[in-house]
């Protein structure tokens, strides 16, 4: 780059930033501290990557990074822009997202999850926080009530934290979220005059709890949004990772159409570096989100790579990412187990998932979780600790462990090092 | 995709739709309307393509689809997952974009733009539409004062609109903004307790309008931000496409770091189907916006194409594009001028821009636009119509056409064509 230069344009046009010192700056950001909108938070922003600093990061939700399909995904490339679709990728596209994309997905659901969408059904968004974001922001005014679930996913709890939702909280049980809960709460709230407008779950291995939202309790959800009307966020970024366990029906498919808009990823099955998730709805519905996202559109590019990534490889891709994944859990239980003895009364308690990335520990009593948090720290673990999942930031028992990007041998290893701390904190 | 098929569920689960039948969806969408939010429009949303049946679309700002870089790209997308960083190119990334991108544009943004920026002062966005709505929710709540250019770009527009700002006009002549009216504004809004918080600007090649902000003008308007305490967002989407006159100093350079967010975009130099842009300012400022935006982050794939490639093609390419769009620029004009007599009447205003993608004609009075429109889309010729680009939807004298896309030939035929029907409409 040392050749760039633009030479019609004199060097003493260079600005001398020296003028402009560390004071003044500060001055100028003191003034305009009062211009934030109300929405800007003065908050560190998310971190996806977790503690990337630990030997043993649990933190974030990172794929695994051996099974990533680099030479494919090249491959893919070169002849996409070798193509006469190539140009196409390359200039503005539908803001929906690339057709192409949405049939294929269309199809994808048809097969793999029982939903019958058609293309026009979709709204191709810029991965699952995003999705997620948009939704929250179509239907939650300042003020307004949004339930979720206690614990919650945090790229659920952002946006409405950001829309200065009164978030209410659901408790979950080994069956998902407690419908019965829900359903007294919804009662209350319409005598009080301040109706929920929004419900979100995670009904498949929920994040971070683990559990799946039983049948009945999904066909109840639906019901429910009918009566109370409200609109259902059904977040499934991990559905198809299932390793274990009955594959139930979409609370999208339960509810009649526009009731539900459904998240979901190819973060976790074919690359979250490219920033491409999607949500499916009511079309009326979508177009709505779709106006109100204000991205320039989904890429054309990326959205074209996955379209015919996922027609080449994706059964066979996720079927092995299932079996990597499931080695994964099992590693990190055994690493856990090994760290205390049979009916050992530090030993936390944890759901075994039927599939996705997390497990999740609740600490016996007695147990500081932030010296846990040290003493793990100390052995190069990093994990989330339980408040960042709750919207009142209890749940300082419970801690979040990822498995999906460590090793086999790492994770018996971090599952060991996390027994370990907790004996330190004891 | 006939492969796909998860075995382990019955097709029994396969939930009939047709029970869900249209009506009953009807009513659903009805009884939801009411939940949607205030910042939900029911618009149609953003049309990136232009009219894409069009013979001679000049409608959207898409690049010339023969310079895209095909090749370059395919080869660097190779490399880079073929290299150490390929697994984290496919993996989350740091929120703010990758550090080797704001490397890249730091080094770009010196000898390019003359402007001296570290790496920690970018913000890396989804593209410029983004990267302007991301700024005007961080600064401006319901009901506050942005003042916009008359006419403006819409993606500067559209996210004022949803945040439903309270939108002044300012003018403009050949000039650029007129910075006197704004001080004027500024000082009347002040006086009746409603200040403006933001101030929209596109300083080169003014879109749709196509003229520069004289240097004296933004050194002005530079000043003006303190005295009047509001934040400046400068849009330079197509800066370094410059054919011709002088290169100006960013405002952005002019005033204390902290009073302007500058936008600028990947989307005209390298390809706008990757969807990359770029947020330069104060890094206390960028940091309100980085958790503000709820994308999951930029993404690490493009952001590290993108990097590759600027370092090994950027100046090279960027030289070649000056001269195609010069040429493509010349060959409209040419079209347009063959069209009309000298001195004829009803011939149009332009001014002629020194670089970037439009032209923007003022109809003679007398010269019905809809007519006008109607007889240029009968010979297969499309643009945007003036009030698109005024926040009060006037206007109608004005049509923005856009040289970037069409061939040299084509160009001479579309003005020539566009010529024609002011005659049909006179």
């Amino acid at each position: 780059m040392t050749t760039m230069d633009r030479t019609r344009t004199p060097e003493t046009r260079v600005i001398d930033r020296s003028q402009h010192a560390a004071a003044e700056q500060a001055d100028v950001i003191a003034a305009i501290e009062p211009l934030f909108s109300r929405i800007a938070p003065a908050l560190p922003p998310v971190q996806f990557t977790g503690t990337t600093g630990a030997r043993y990061n649990m933190g974030a939700g990172q794929p695994d990074p051996a099974s990533l399909p680099r030479r494919e995904l090249a491959e893919t490339v070169a002849s996409l822009l070798a193509s006469d679709d190539g140009p196409a990728a390359l200039m503005y596209g539908d803001a929906a997202g690339f057709l192409g994309l949405r049939e294929v997905l269309a199809e994808k659901l048809k097969h793999w999850d029982h939903i019958e969408v058609t293309p026009e059904e979709f709204l191709v968004v810029n991965g699952s926080n995003h999705g997620l974001a948009v939704v929250a922001q179509a239907f939650v005014n300042p003020g307004e009530v949004a339930i979720v679930e206690s614990p919650t996913f945090m790229g659920g709890l952002r946006p409405l934290r950001q829309l200065q939702a009164r978030i209410e909280m659901v408790p979950l049980d080994e069956h998902g979220m407690r419908v019965d809960a829900l359903e007294e709460r919804l009662r209350s709230l319409r005598a009080a005059g301040t109706p929920a407008k929004l419900v979100y779950t995670i009904p498949n291995f929920h994040n971070p709890a683990g559990v799946d939202l039983s049948l009945d309790r999904r066909q109840r959800l639906a019901e429910l949004a009918g009566e109370f009307d409200f609109v259902i966020l059904e977040d499934d970024a991990y559905g198809e990772l299932r390793f274990s366990g009955e594959s139930l029906p979409s609370i999208f498919s339960l509810a009649p159409r526009g009731r539900v808009v459904r998240s979901a990823t190819l973060s976790k099955i074919l690359a979250a570096g490219l920033r491409v998730g999607y949500l499916i709805g009511a079309q009326e519905v979508l177009a709505r989100l779709n106006a109100l996202k204000l991205d320039g559109g989904a890429s054309p590019f990326t959205n074209r790579v996955a379209a015919r990534w996922l027609t080449a490889h994706h059964d066979e891709h996720v079927r092995r990412l299932i079996d990597i994944y499931r080695r994964k859990r099992d590693a990190l239980i055994a690493g856990l187990e090994s760290g205390f003895a049979p009916g050992e009364s530090l030993k936390p308690q944890w759901h075994v998932p039927d599939g996705g990335f997390f497990l999740w520990l609740k600490l016996p009593e007695g147990v500081d979780p932030t010296t846990v948090s040290r003493a793990a720290a100390n052995r190069g673990v990093a994990y989330v600790p339980g408040p960042a999942f709750f919207a009142d930031g209890s749940g300082q028992e419970y801690l979040r462990l990822a498995w999906s990007m460590l090793s086999e041998d790492d994770l018996r290893t971090a599952g060991r090092l996390v027994a370990e701390a907790i004996h330190e904190a004891a």
